[in-house]
């Protein structure tokens, strides 16, 4: 069925819950209302007439391996050109390198529109733009001026070439060596898998950013340079030249994304430059890993969204049994009204409205962090590590439970590919791992982000949960919701402060527990950005009385989370507690 | 990579964990340990080196629709024939029919080696068995005589067609029409969708068990009479004779599950007689339904144990990072030594084991309930009736659950398909649907079967558990672990007679909560399992040396249960007191 992107919602969310018009003024961001919806409407339009139309077409051609040429699906590098003429790429890159200089959060939201139509095919578009971001951070001016205006304008692609057969998430494995041939010259040799668009047939380059070790390096992680490499080198008046010494190898057959070219590449003395500073390579990649982490976590959200969309439209005309809510009017009634159904489609809603405004949150801070003043844009980024994990972990997770639950909806024709909705959750599963898998947000969460400062994470993720006031005049299930977080962001300080002290034993218990403490914290920020949508949703029907039901179903939608989705974090954190001295 | 059948996983649990040698004798069938061995021995290298080089076959390959005929993947057929040459089939018929005479719960516990080994092979397999358990309740002379003896031997196999385009979890909506041709002659005109082996190219003939409505009848289930339809009619002599008009009119592609032909079939006049009484006829399919749906959870749990074979082998070459619990001799750990991939690891454990001993525990019953006497027969089926919906329901979320942690342990390799690690999921993935979705059972367990009557179903169920003793002397984990399960039990035993009254009122609450309290009922069986578990392994270790390892691992495993797998009650608790009055 016909993906619809999620306008409605998508403005609700940015201009009423998050409150981005005012957002973007407050940081002199030139984008106001006039500018900001027909950008959003045109990338409705783009998602639903050229990327939509290709997805089940990407899933079943699949990338082909022809005479050692990849080959994307039909359509795909059409729909790839039309993308790159609408001038989509360049969109959050700055004015100074041929971009539109409009903000990232502008540039992620859409994205969500890219996803939820076509996951595989978006795969292509949207690295780039973090390629961009590092090599406008790190690049000399003649890296800058030689890769920047094609990468920006979209005519070339980009990768981040991390991933080698021995390493993976420990990317101090990583053995691809680097060897100087000459002023800012470098020769790349080594193999890398796993590698996102490492070729296609799609782009007239390919520009990998690789991480690679010089000699002499220190071993580990912080010896780690990273380093430019193009498909094609480029002649000195920027034109293209010979082929480098890259060659795909092989293209990895996936259980979904199957219209994504996942590479393996050998770099066999590939000529590069290196980007940054030596043995800093990583560090410099982070920008590009944030940067995907939270498009991993946008991917996840958007799947989930499209999954509710099969299910609703499915339950809506599927005729089956009798709902003890019936009106009794036919033998049968629509599954929609059947409360099991209804379960499952509202925690659908639950997660991909909440995520969306967890990730718009997080969007925020990313502004703040690039276009604030210091006084504010240090704290944003702060802010926006700690939330990296949860949103990247937690909606990744969430994404797979809607997706599946889009399956278990539909019954025998979920499970069946009519539909479309067994796709989303292929798909949508590696969310869960590439960028880092959940345990290893979870990890970065608990070790290296909560427990080194419990009070200062705490006062930056929870402190407006603290100051809610349980006698909003909101409905009674809300409210009541409103004193179980608190509690359980009592109870969890409680823990954190027992999980700091045990972790200096180092025996692997906070270790254990992260993945659920990850969940739980997931569940606490999600329960509260229901509670804004509620408070959003409750106050313009106080102001005005347009389109209440909306609004009033938003209200609802608030009430199930707090009845179906925190009181899981209890499950969670008896987990933790069985970890615990008691 | 390949699969081992876990022969003596198996042993442990029927001769230790659930004593069924003394079980059998106390029913006084024929089998003791050196007919016992022999059979498990020769049906594990029958998994192994028949079923499972296939299983990717199958996957690849899938079914293929050519010129209106069903092809099964390369190899299936051959495979199926040894099956029938080794006798397979009619293990647990009985032998007046010539069957073997051996126990149902033999056969459904080799089941888990099929599966374990290829799950789309073995619906080929494993329909038949309840297609003659029903015949032989029943049929008439002639109908056995006629069908059982090719059914029993697996020359012929049998499907159960019961949905239709509109009638799914609603068998009620069915609408195949019956017309009587004559004496013993029906003639059924219908459509049936997803019936598994409902054509193929490996057996002589196919026997369907066909829900159909006679003129007259009355509307909804109780108006469905069973009939049975042979792909090709029978000469008086029983030779093949000419085809009946029943076709397939196409196979589904789905998520997985490739390699098993599932078909929608067009009776079009075709041929039948009826079997048992008129307007009987789903009582009468319940025999199959239910047989099915543990079948269903054999399926889960075996796949369970796959993924995890599968899972463990990569954590055990996979090096990455350094483990806090590392001896710090090399730079980097196998995985397996990471706690949260321990954790994962050890979730699988918990669940594909204790799971097999909730199975074991219910295959028990099942023979009680088919060879004990009157005294116990009625209550082993109460029973099992009871345990029915939760081992179909819970194990093949578990199922689902673990072979999903399969693809996190390896990461992008368990999204590719190297390792089959993905396979397993997106085959497994059915078990929640086919044989009635998990809402399906949670509404049949909560509703039908333990709200109108909570002290029975209390007695029958956990009794064992509020007998239990805290002073066992078990370890510590496990003793704690006990009295948290007694309160757990206590607990939901509130919650029960709370939802009891609330579901006189007809709301739809209890059909809402109905998942969360399937669940919980779950985990409190599974924790249970584990006890008994634990408490065979301490016991052996007492009364001799040998195999301490074995015995002590069982030990550990069963605190991994307290410690992650049974907190998770309190998050389902916590949904459903969501609904009720504080």
């Amino acid at each position: 069925m016909n993906y619809k992107a999620p306008i409605e919602d998508i403005q609700f969310s940015l201009k009423h819950v998050h409150g981005f018009m005012e957002h973007y003024e407050s940081l002199n961001i030139d984008l106001n209302e006039d500018l900001l919806d027909p950008i959003l409407n045109e990338a409705a339009k783009f998602s639903e007439q050229e990327l939509d139309p290709l997805n089940r077409v990407g899933d079943q051609e699949g990338v082909q391996w022809v005479d050692g040429q990849v080959v994307t699906p039909s359509g795909f590098g059409q729909a790839y050109q039309s993308y790159v003429d609408g001038g989509w790429p360049s969109l959050a890159q700055p004015e100074e390198v041929g971009g539109q200089g409009l903000p990232m959060s502008l540039s992620l939201t859409i994205q969500e529109m890219w996803q939820g139509a076509n996951q595989s095919w978006s795969m292509y578009a949207v690295v780039t733009e973090g390629v961009c971001s590092t090599l406008d951070k790190f690049g000399t001016t003649q890296q800058k001026s030689q890769y920047l205006p094609k990468l920006v304008s979209g005519d070339w692609i980009g990768t981040m070439a991390i991933t080698e057969p021995q390493a993976g998430s420990d990317v101090g494995l990583i053995n691809t060596r680097a060897e100087a041939c000459g002023d800012d010259c470098f020769l790349i040799t080594g193999s890398k898998i796993f590698i996102s668009s490492g070729d296609q047939d799609i782009s007239g380059n390919v520009i990998h950013l690789v991480l690679a070790r010089l000699p002499g390096a220190p071993a580990g992680s912080r010896g780690l340079s990273l380093f430019i490499v193009p498909k094609y080198k480029l002649n000195s008046d920027g034109s293209l030249g010979e082929s480098n010494s890259v060659s795909c190898t092989s293209v990895e057959h996936k259980m979904g994304l199957k219209g994504s070219a996942t590479c393996a590449m050998h770099f066999d003395g590939a000529h590069g430059t290196l980007l940054g500073q030596e043995h800093r390579g990583l560090m410099a990649m982070f920008t590009l890993i944030n940067k995907s982490r939270l498009g991993a976590a946008v991917q996840a959200q958007a799947q989930a969204g499209g999954s509710h969309q099969i299910s609703l439209a499915y339950a809506k005309e599927r005729i089956q049994g009798r709902s003890p809510r019936s009106d009794g009017k036919s033998g049968a009634d629509a599954i929609i009204d059947h409360p099991d159904v209804q379960r499952m489609l509202n925690l659908q809603r639950v997660i991909s409205e909440g995520s969306r405004s967890l990730i718009h949150g997080g969007l925020k801070q990313l502004d703040i962090a690039q276009w604030g003043d210091e006084s504010v844009a240090a704290a944003a980024e702060r802010k926006l590590s700690l939330m990296t994990p949860i949103l990247k972990g937690c909606i990744s997770e969430w994404g797979c439970e809607a997706a599946d639950l889009g399956i278990q909806i539909l019954g025998g024709h979920g499970y069946t590919q009519d539909w479309g909705a067994e796709q989303r959750l292929r798909d949508v599963r590696v969310t869960r791992i590439y960028e880092g898998t959940t345990g290893i947000q979870a990890q970065d969460f608990l070790l290296r982000k909560m427990l080194p400062d419990v009070e200062g994470a705490f006062n930056l993720l929870y402190k407006d949960i603290d100051k809610l006031s349980a006698t909003l005049t909101l409905n009674g299930e809300v409210k009541a919701g409103i004193l179980r977080l608190q509690s359980l962001v009592s109870e969890l300080r409680l823990v954190t402060n027992l999980l700091a002290e045990r972790a200096t034993a180092n025996d692997g218990v906070a270790e254990e527990v992260a993945y659920d403490y990850l969940m739980i914290s997931g569940y606490i920020l999600l329960a509260n950005q229901w509670i804004v949508i509620a408070k959003t949703a409750h106050k313009i029907l106080q102001d005005q009385n347009s389109d209440g039901d909306y609004l009033k179903n938003k209200m609802d939608i608030a009430t199930i989370c707090f009845k179906f989705m925190l009181p899981r974090a209890q499950g969670h954190l008896a987990v933790i507690k069985e970890h615990l001295p008691r």
